[in-house]
């Protein structure tokens, strides 16, 4: 049947391998790789961007979470693999522990695991009397047609941009590096080494970054990149900043040969097991410092927000504007041809790169799958009435923008308006508190949460991700979230606030705004607090809220942020634009 | 000046140790250890609950919290120690590397430092190039006088009251070292103790714990306790569950002749080193069992805590009855005669064991200090004016209760009413929230501050300690506060519900109830969500209320609470104290 799955066997069968575990990811721990290094979608077919394979002689499984377990159920049919659900099915360990005998081989390719992963399968082998085996490079030995590692040019991004030079960032890095214990850091994090040279590329769609590791000292930087890449402009700027350039290729050799005597941090969660294991020095398993100085935004990286966000605003008016006219004037209206217009509208802006995201356009029901993106086969047209949910963001050269906005298309209904009421009230909450200095996203996500909760609602996702600027939509080390993450919010910050409530087969809401953490109240007696300033620029829907379920101080909360939407945004937009705007944003009582 | 610090460091010269340091705890990592551990006590004269000395040739620090700095202040002068602020000077591990020189000695008595305390001293001992030695008996060696540990008569704690058997709990207990791949399991927490064996005792002041050991394998389950303690009641009782019982000094004896096959569960943070290191078997360092299920109450644990509630908020009526009419009639009332008149009025009660913890009872500026304790030295006299807050407890043989109300003894300032009303808004929040299963106490804690936080206002204590039955007034593993403790909360749970605030030199305010986590909605599509029912029974004041500060859900949580406290307390409440109650529980607009 899967004629790839049956080379993949003999393959294991003849290096005496029991298992085999093929993960979604690359080298660099990408949140979504490139098609190089797809092959456990080559090999199961499934498309997801979150997935693991696990194969054994006489049984092949992919594990994915419930936002993909429809998709997978159709793309694994006739794949020979059968679909495991995380939460519900054993998880991969369990279901090891229970197909596999004492000695067996478990097998994986070391570059694709990052340290903290290949660690717990070590422990895991221990416990179960198996064998690990790290060195399976499964795609080099049956992936006949791989495609090539991205060659696309990289570019600088640039001072006036990014705020900082690359000496500046580099000599706030050495100093973290000098306050942990360590002379020497090893950085496989794409977002990471686009920030501290100032450099983006467009090997990996949505997040404009290049593909390439990066090695620092007290001495030497150097990036390891395939040549191919490296522009005159970006040759030179590297060379400005005296920083040396390596074949992509050659990082595991030069690894290899740093001294004994140094000490370098390793990112476990970043760096693969093969790459710190080439490394003879003595390691700290610490996050790279850059990760910690490129999530606190600097003055000209706000300034570009700001922008931005007025850039995207003005556009996400002409586009709802469109569709609201469209749709009432019984035009077709679908859901894939909305997120094409989102791109026409905002590329109008010259500082426009790409979508930061795929468009996910929900119609009714299709609102209510957490991360659908909409195809020919299920592209849904538009009618005039039932909830519709936008969630989308940009690439500026100056900023990042993400959005959602649930917007009623006819008479909404008292439970939609109701529900769409509790998700508000815990999006606002968050957006207005203010906290001590030293608050983890952890301990504020119940805030965005409880409105639902006391009703017996809730939502599966986190309430706020950290965001990237001109990089990735999804950055840490901040979040707001249930994890127990032990990462304190810092003004500079940027998160997301979205609170929302799915209801399968009905509809979707979601409210989204970027929220930018800011110093508070200062205090003799209480030390010092922070609070969030609102980014995004766009409108809540007015008929989907219901006004006795508000307090006085949310309607004012409501009112002042209308305003200034439409204070802000006015400026870029028509008259007739401008008009619609003003509708929207009229102030409730 | 101090001749007990000189002998000591006459001893450490002999021994070469360069610097020792003396924990305020006992073999048990106990809270409160009783006289024969109070080491630190006697040498440096600081009477506090928590502060750790460090003793060198030329040097002698303590360190505390900010609870004692003022204490410490007075009680180390001429003791030859100063003062080490924790949050604000160096601590420990910063000093002794500032102070100590390569290959110097660090010496500890290993039986009262836990093997995680000791494991992180080892690691600092070695990152600096220091040697520790963990065989350093400073007690035995120049504590003449030192009392002998208590020897004070054991009694069953019988299953009419705990709710279940000896065996019960030790089947599951069993269970749950099985599940945890152990054969075995050594405790020295004294609740835990305590519990798992149906015992009480009063070697510890407020806590009804007999000092003790347990271990408790497949086949046996051993008690070490001095034999003077065991009375023929307990020796029965201990003897029908097969549990066998010997000298307390013959544990370390019997923990090095266990096998090396076992597999030994032992808590890292209340089992010593020195006892873990005796073990030759495999240990898995996980919270014992015990301290899990003992947190999950039972029926009858619950109905004894109900009733408990009753009688301690039917004698808190009298009291705080006798309080008002005492101040009205320009009678003298002091803060001690509080605490006195309390245990009177509680100990009418038969099932009256003790008070749970010395009461604070702090009038005005004396509110502000969280843990102040009255003394002859500095008890307050009340006038009929400013605020009195009250934070008490009692030991039932049914329950343990722990309350704090804040009340007013005059006319209120508008302050003081709307410092009273934003910790009873965080206060009702926490007791009303509603949380999806499996939901940890940080992720709820900011509910009970934000009422606060948005104001720019703080207290500096957790929210919600759990609660022992008829044991410690502090018990874990839940908590509500700041720490990213991952411990979920669960039905059957009691934790305390006390936000404050403290305005140094003013006044404090505290209101706190106990609530215990009970089964909420129950839905197909959101999951099992859980929420608190409110224990305590006593009203809140409501002259210091601002009724335009809340919201009508508010309004109607208190009036709904205050039916519920007159309702259950009218029955034990002679007509007067009725009528008292009747007035303090008057439904509000």
């Amino acid at each position: 049947m899967n004629e790839r799955l049956n080379t993949l066997r003999h393959l294991m069968s003849r290096l005496n391998v029991a298992a085999a575990i093929i993960p979604g990811t690359d080298p660099h721990q990408s949140e979504e790789p490139c098609d190089h290094w797809k092959l456990r979608e080559w090999i199961t077919g499934f498309t997801g961007s979150y997935g693991t394979a696990v194969i054994t002689q006489n049984d092949a499984r992919l594990w994915t979470d419930s936002r993909y377990f429809l998709q997978a159920e159709l793309q694994l049919a006739d794949s020979g693999f059968s679909l495991m659900r995380e939460d519900i099915d054993p998880d991969i360990r369990q279901w090891l522990a229970e197909n596999l005998e004492e000695d067996d081989v478990l097998a994986i390719d070391g570059r694709l695991f990052s340290v903290r992963e290949t660690n717990r399968l070590e422990q895991f082998c221990g416990e179960n009397g198996l064998m690990l085996a790290t060195d399976f490079p499964v795609a080099e030995r049956i992936w006949a047609d791989r495609p090539e590692r991205p060659l696309t040019p990289t570019f600088v991004h640039n001072e006036e941009l990014a705020g900082e030079t690359v000496d500046s960032k580099l000599s706030r890095t050495r100093a973290a590096m000098e306050g942990m214990g360590a002379d020497s850091l090893f950085i496989a994090s794409l977002d990471d080494i686009a920030w501290l040279f100032n450099i983006r590329g467009n090997d990996v769609e949505y997040t404009p970054v290049t593909i390439a590791f990066a090695y620092v000292d007290m001495r030497q930087a150097v990036l390891f990149i395939d040549k191919e890449k490296v522009t005159d402009e970006v040759a030179a700027h590297l060379k400005r900043y005296d920083v040396a350039w390596k074949p992509y290729d050659d990082v595991e050799h030069f690894l290899t040969r740093r001294s004994e005597h140094n000490v370098t941090i390793i990112d476990p969660d970043r760096v693969s097991d093969a790459l710190a294991n080439a490394m003879p020095c003595a390691k700290i398993y610490a996050p790279s410092p850059t990760t910690a100085l490129k999530a606190v935004k600097n003055p000209v990286q706000l300034a570009g927000f700001l922008s931005a966000m007025e850039r995207d605003g003005a556009a996400l008016v002409r586009l709802f504007k469109w569709i609201e006219e469209k749709v009432a004037a019984g035009e077709q209206v679908t859901e894939i041809s909305i997120a094409n217009r989102a791109i026409e509208e905002r590329s109008k802006s010259e500082l426009y790169h790409s979508e930061s995201f795929g468009m996910i356009a929900g119609y009714r029901e299709h609102g209510a799958i957490v991360h659908y993106h909409a195809t020919p086969e299920c592209d849904a047209t538009l009618q005039p009435s039932g909830l519709l949910l936008i969630d989308c963001g940009a690439q500026y050269l100056d900023g990042t923008t993400d959005i959602t906005r649930t917007i009623t298309l006819g008479i909404p209904t008292p439970d939609e308006i109701h529900n769409y009421t509790l998700v508000l009230k815990g999006h606002l909450a968050l957006a207005r508190a203010q906290f001590p200095v030293g608050t983890c996203g952890v301990q504020l996500d119940a805030i965005a949460r409880m409105p639902l909760w006391q009703e017996g609602k809730a939502f599966f996702h986190g309430t706020g991700h950290g965001v990237g600027h001109f990089l990735g939509c999804h950055e840490g080390p901040q979040s707001i979230r249930t994890n127990l993450n032990p990462t304190a919010l810092e003004p500079g910050m940027i998160t997301s606030d979205e609170p929302g409530l799915y209801l399968a087969g009905q509809y979707g809401i979601r409210i989204e705004n970027l929220i930018l953490c800011v110093e508070g109240e200062k205090t003799e007696e209480f030390g010092n607090f922070l609070r969030f300033e609102t980014l995004t620029l766009f409108p809540y829907d007015l008929r989907l809220i219901d006004r006795s379920m508000l307090t006085a101080e949310e309607t004012e909360q409501i009112n002042a942020y209308h305003a200034t939407v439409r204070e802000r945004l006015t400026p870029f937009l028509a008259a007739d634009e401008a008009e619609w705007l003003a509708q929207k944003t009229l102030a409730i009582q």
